[in-house]
Order: C-alpha cells, then sequence, then structure tokens
C-alpha cells in the first residue's frame, strides 16, 4: 500500500476552518483508493508569533523536509504585519523548498455564476502559471534618508535559470495538456530592465516549443482581456507578481476566490511541494464555521494527483462538482447558500 | 479672450488618426464657448526614431515647455522595442514636468455594454489616482553575468514626497468631489520594503483627512474586486505600476477601453500637463480609419477642464454621451457598430 506522510499547517484564520475539512475528504478518498495518508500537524501561526516572535522555530524547514506534500491553510492575521507573517513562514518554505512553480486553475464551474455575462461552464477553462520564487518578492532594499528626505529601494531579481524554468514548465504544461497556446505576461514598456529580458527569454524558449503558440500583452491590458475575453487563453506564464495578480483577478471573473486552489510545485521532487487555496485566512468570517472548503478540498486534489494519485484527485474534483451541479446543496454562504463548513464538507463526503 | 497653446504630439498608429479628431471637437467647443486654442504640431514618433535614433530631438521637452498642456494620441509601433519608445518619449515627458499624478475615470457610461452582468450606467463611477512620476518604472538597474548565469536587476524607488503627494493628492481629490472614500492598493505581503512603506505613509496621510474613510486591499485581491464589486470605489490610489493595471481592468471591466480617457497631471502648473486616451497605438487596426476617437476627444475635455474651460468640457462629454444613447448612431467596429472616426467624430460635432 502507497503511504504518504503530509505535513498540514492550518495557519491563522478560516485557515483552521477549512483545513480539517480538506483533511477529512482526502482521508476518505484514500482509503476508498487504497493508500494512506499519515497526517502530522504543524501549528505554525501569527499566534506562534506573538506568543515567541517567530513564526516558526528555527529548525521548521528541516521538520518539514522529510514530508511528501505541505498542506496549508491560510498565513496572516491581524496584529502582525502581513510581511512578517509571509515572510516567516509561507514564502521562505516556497524558496527553501524551491517551490519554483506556483499553478492555478482558472475554470468556470459548473453551478456557479460568473460575474460576467454570457459565459457559461466550459467558456473559461485555463491555467495561470506562476514563478514563485524569486522577481518581484524580494527583500532586498531597504529604506535611507530621515523625514522629508526618507527614500525607499525596492530591487527585483531575475535570473536566466529562475526565468528559464518557469517559462520551459509553461511550454512543457501546454503540451501535456494539449493546448498549444503559451501567453505571457509582460510590462517592457514600463519596466526597463527586467521585463525586456523576460520577453527575450520567453521568445528564445518558445523557439523551443515551434508546435506551440505565443502571445504577449502588457499586464495592465493583459488584466483588461481576462474581463474582456477570458475564453482565448490556454496557459498563462507571469512573473511572481503578476502571476500573483492573475491568478486572483483569474478566480474573480470565474466567481471563484474562495473555490480557487493552488500547488507550489518544485517539479523536480527533490523537496516538498505545497498545496493551498487562493484565498487568506479571512479574518471577518473565521470563527464562524461559515469558510468555504472547496479551495482547500481542490488544492488537497492537486495534491493527491502530484503524489501519484490520479485516480483519487479525478474523484474528489466529481465530488465537488456533483454538490455544485445539485439544487438541493445546502452551500455556504459566499455561493449564496447558508450553510456550514461542516455541511458542505458532508456533503462532497456524501458524494464520494 | 482666454488663449491656450497646446502641443500636439500625435505619435503612432492610431494616434495620428484619433488625434485630429479630438482637434476638431476642441477646436469648435472652443469656438463656440468663446476661447482661442492654438495647436502645434509635434510630429514625434517610432517613425522618427528609426530616422533618427531619437524618439524626438534633443530640445524636445524644452520645445514643450513653453505650452499651456499637451495632447497626446499614442505612442509605440512594432520594429521599435517598447522600453526604447516610452523611455524616449511619453515617460520622459510625465517624469521632466513632474507629472506626478495620472488621473482616469472608470465609468459605467450610458449606451455601453459592461462586461459584467447586473451592471448599468451609474453602478459604476469611481477614479483611479495613479502615482506617475517613480516606483516600479524606473531604469535604475540591469544586467550581469553571462549566459546560464545572467542575472537582471530592476530595482524600483519610492521618496517619501512622491508617495506623500500623490496620497495627499488623492485624498483631496475624493473631497473635491463629495466622495469620501479612498482605497489604497498595496502589496506589503510580497513587496518588502516599498508596499510596507507605502502603507505607513497612506495611514500618516490619511490621518490628515479625518471625515474620509480609507480601506485597503493588496492589488491580486483588488484586481479581482474590481470585477466583483465594482460599485464599492470611490477613488482607488495606486502606485505607478499599480495603478497602470487597475486603470486598464477598470476600463475592461466597464467595457470603455477604447473610451477611456487619461490625465497627466502637474497640479503646481509650473509645467504643462498631458492628455491622452488610455488605449495604444494599436497598430492591428491602424490605417484604416476605424479607431474610436472618444478617448481622445474625452481626454481632450480633461484638458479643458484643467485649463479652466469646464463648461467646454462638460459640452464635450455631454455630447459623447449623446452619442452613445443614440439609438440611430454610427458607432465604430469596437463598440459594434460599422461606423468610422470620421462618422462618429462627426456625429459628436453635431450632438455639440
Ligand atoms: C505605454 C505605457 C508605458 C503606459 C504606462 O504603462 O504608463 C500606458 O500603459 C499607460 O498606462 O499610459
Ligand atoms: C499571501 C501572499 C504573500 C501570497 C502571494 O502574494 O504570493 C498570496 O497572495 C498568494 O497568491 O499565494
Amino acid at each position: 500500500m502507497n503511504r504518504y506522510t503530509i505535513a498540514n499547517i492550518p495557519g491563522d484564520g478560516i485557515g483552521r476552518e477549512v483545513l480539517p475539512a480538506g483533511v477529512r475528504v482526502l482521508s476518505a478518498v484514500a482509503q476508498r483508493c487504497g493508500f494512506a495518508l499519515e497526517f502530522r500537524d504543524f501549528d505554525w501561526s501569527c499566534e506562534t508569533y506573538l506568543a515567541t516572535g517567530k513564526m516558526m522555530p528555527d529548525d521548521g524547514l528541516t521538520r518539514l523536509a522529510d514530508h511528501d506534500a505541505i498542506f496549508l491553510g491560510a498565513v496572516g492575521y491581524p496584529g502582525v504585519p502581513d510581511h512578517v507573517s509571509l515572510w516567516g513562514l509561507l514564502l521562505p518554505i516556497r524558496r527553501e523548498f524551491d517551490q519554483y512553480v506556483n499553478l492555478r486553475p482558472v475554470r468556470l464551474l459548473p453551478g456557479i455564476r460568473s460575474p460576467l455575462r454570457d459565459k457559461s461552464t466550459g467558456d473559461i477553462d485555463f491555467w495561470v502559471v506562476r514563478e514563485n520564487s524569486e522577481g518581484e518578492y524580494s527583500r532586498i532594499g531597504g529604506r535611507t534618508g530621515t523625514g522629508e528626505d526618507e527614500i525607499v529601494i525596492q530591487q527585483a531579481v531575475f535570473t536566466r535559470r529562475g526565468t528559464d524554468r518557469i517559462l520551459r514548465y509553461a511550454f512543457d504544461f501546454a503540451r501535456k495538456l494539449g493546448r498549444p497556446h503559451v501567453t505571457s505576461a509582460t510590462k517592457s514598456n514600463g519596466l526597463y530592465h527586467s521585463m525586456p529580458f523576460w520577453d527575450e527569454r520567453f521568445a528564445a524558449i518558445g523557439a523551443e516549443y515551434p508546435e506551440i503558440a505565443t502571445d504577449q500583452y502588457h499586464i495592465d491590458i493583459l488584466a483588461a482581456r481576462f474581463v474582456m475575453s477570458p475564453e482565448r487563453f490556454d496557459v498563462v506564464v507571469g512573473s511572481n507578481l503578476f502571476g500573483d495578480i492573475l491568478s486572483d483577478l483569474g478566480p474573480g471573473v470565474t466567481g471563484t476566490i474562495a473555490v480557487a486552489p493552488s500547488a507550489n510545485l518544485n517539479p523536480p521532487r527533490r523537496f516538498p511541494s505545497m498545496f493551498e487555496p487562493v484565498h487568506g485566512s479571512a479574518p471577518d468570517i473565521a470563527g464562524q464555521g461559515i469558510a468555504n472548503p472547496i479551495g482547500q478540498i481542490w488544492s488537497g486534489a492537486m495534491m493527491l494527483d502530484h503524489l501519484g494519485e490520479a485516480e483519487a484527485a479525478a474523484m474528489v474534483l466529481a465530488a465537488i462538482e456533483a454538490v455544485l451541479l445539485d439544487p438541493q446543496a445546502d452551500l455556504t454562504p459566499d455561493l449564496g447558500g447558508d450553510g456550514s463548513t461542516a455541511d458542505l464538507t458532508r456533503q462532497i463526503l456524501e458524494k464520494l
């Protein structure tokens, strides 16, 4: 029997409510499909920070390293500045474990109403491949001068290795999907050094995949096109920041922010990959038991897929879709229902 | 009689088609309202660059300096890399003339169909105030290393003066509009230095305006909210890059990319301000005479307003709205019609 060890990090806010829902669904499907998941809990969060001054212990990364995957809820909570909480937990995991791909589907699901008119299930269905280890997200820089004369420097670093590998991943992924079309997000008209370089590498790597069509848009107009013509995309590749923006905007366009999953992948599998919902810790609704668990559960399906349990992954996704299509379903408030996290989880378990 | 001298820069592509349309409408309204506009043409473009190696002559900025305003079409054309054309013309004008505010309305106009469902005229009506002189748009940085080891540095520079003045502009503008609510675009969870500083200054300047409500969102979720709940915004303030993205996404959401105007303002009026449509040079449709002139004409209305001719500005806007509402109107293809640039301009002139 295949056996996988998973490091659970519920984190903050609704992360603590949806992660257990994900664990229940994954455990159920593992049992049905005949593999074993061993979950180990790591209770690292903003609370840990407030108590200890650190988001995780000094040997935190080492302790995570011998797991097959990391299953994360959400990080960030009022009282701890975001740049402290994220750079103390989520971002070091992405970087130290070289999870250089952030992969997110943008898909109009059955039963979910897109804010766009004239779009129905199947019309919007593409992937955002985001660089996840370098670029604009950087701690290089700082402040100088005082008072009125203060200036702040923020440095972005793009390496050729880092750029090439994410572009190659995007092209390989498009080939694997059988959707031979990759769109690049750029802003080479404003960002003088980084983006002309990005464009150059996109052209160079693209040339290695002559059967794959390419196009590129500046991020401003690309964001507008996500709204005006989302059906034209297959695989969209962007830098850390641009990919971040597009992979929230995409689920916004499909009405699925609370539902969207993400995978932080280390493709060579030297380190564990991490799976987390796109949504954040949502302090405004935390503690009420009404958070939508689908983003977490779908992230769990991506994790199963990554672990090689593709059939189990497909079963989870089918169960989610079945609930969304069921007119009797008791959905959470964000989907227009008045069900709880527990209700929605139970219904997904029933459909399994 | 008030007399204003305007520097016309048609630029490239459809800029050369829509700018003359703007000039015709402004000239007509000036005559009706009893002021004089003297237009002087500056034929600087990518063609100039291909012929001379420069987008404008060395004394270009000096020659523009003694005008009351600059009226620009669009810059950028295939064959000249964008970072060359933009940093050779548009961006130096913005910077040397300290046009530190980029102001853009996001408004669902009568007669225009938003890609969003359930939204109609009046539902979406807010302003994006974008920092226009510093921040992420920067030529500081460069490349080092060769081949596989190449790395690229891109530096963003935020000054306290530059940050404070744009934030103050946003608050003053909200006060002037009578819409006491300012939203800030941030990304302090990822961009470790620049955005925590931005947030700090937003809080500090906001405290000077106790009657104005504030909120802030990370740019990723803010982009999604532009789609999910655009009616909640009044004035949105963002850095150069974030403001750029939001002020294209906004018109995307209202279906008005081809129609949206922008003002690049030097609020102390020490230097000329510049007015240009949001759209680009659109090489794909250039030369066909079918470009929508409304973005240019509406930018012209913003220019009149800035020059102190508020009544004339309102007349131009009313004429645009009247044409859009006229079921007989012969609109350009982007608005679903089959009219030409000239047809649409003539109809606006008739409504004046
Ligand atoms: C052409 C480009 C440099 C410009 C910008 O990004 O500022 C444009 O997108 C705009 O918004 O005016
Ligand atoms: C929490 C934040 C640092 C993170 C990011 O920007 O990467 C989040 O928005 C995401 O997309 O996973």
